[in-house]
């Protein structure tokens, strides 16, 4: 059993954004060589997250996003941290800052409409994803 | 140390329901033969989410329905995915698609209280939930 | 390959308060041995959460539970519940019960404004804060 680690950078262009890292977390597996096991994919900034859902259609982006900005606006009465990015951090903690996914036949067991993305709240940045790879 | 992949199905009766999934993870992880380590509960579905909370009273349960369906109305202005189920896409990504949950001694490490549950947003659907279990 | 289960217990002293129990999960690591791996910190009660979020300035933390109140009220109409603590389980369900942080070189892997927090939402009490270290 192995455990690997490694990293990519992901650059973001809008404040709010859902990047698709889909495609460099499967890099990241097969040149690890695991076959059976797991992948843990990290994000180490407090204004920002990792979530999986939908990508198929972009619309469904575009809901996430309108939701979560009309249930957390960026200028909120009785904030008291001073950078103007409060909601990004509450929308961090929300979506949460890692997600792990199972690899079975050095595949990710992702659903078929299953897409992992890098959550951006107050881009645009350049950012780094962490990654785990755990298995055999 | 062992890492075992299996699954099984969850039929759900109503658009948004909490099924309790508790027994069905506990028999694979008997079924496994491992005795420390931890198993990864995982729903491949983007209407879906897997959480752990109370599986005492029912009616915390319908408490956590009614709080998220007032949060995130199926029907907004402002969607753009045409399939009506926005709504399910947005709670998947708050609740998240999987949960982590300690085993020792052969048990798994849930607090009195908590129990797991596969949470539907779009049903009534045939779901499938994911599970890995590592350890020894 | 190890798996090592430990634990450390936390006292609150709010209703709603964000502990920052990194220091903890730092000692338990160094105690553990372990330099390569992942840590999972898990918390046993449907009332509280593990988040990982900024531990530089203390207004990112009031912010996050000043969101937290204004979306979940602790009374709300139509909660069946009776205990008066629906709000807690449901900000539970949110924020997630656990965390994992990647170690490398014998260190948590957190980015330079993440800690990790205990999410007191029914305080205060006394609780238990369950650690597992998997790695070598």
């Amino acid at each position: 059993m192995k455990i690997l680690n490694n990293s990519f950078t992901v650059s973001t262009n809008k404040r709010n954004e859902l990047v698709d890292i889909t495609d460099k977390v499967k890099k990241v597996i097969a040149e690890s060589g695991i076959s059976e096991g797991n992948v843990i994919v990290y994000c180490p900034h407090t204004t920002a997250a990792i979530t999986i859902n939908e990508n198929a259609d972009p619309d469904v982006v575009h809901d996430i996003l309108l939701t979560l900005a009309d249930l957390i606006p960026q200028n909120k009465s009785g904030y008291q941290h001073s950078e103007g990015n409060s909601d990004a951090h509450v929308k961090s903690s929300i979506l949460g800052c890692s997600q792990t996914v199972l690899i079975d036949n050095g595949q990710m067991q992702l659903g078929t409409w299953q897409g992992i993305y890098f959550c951006e709240f107050d881009g645009p940045r350049r950012r780094t994803v962490l990654v785990q790879i755990t298995g055999q």
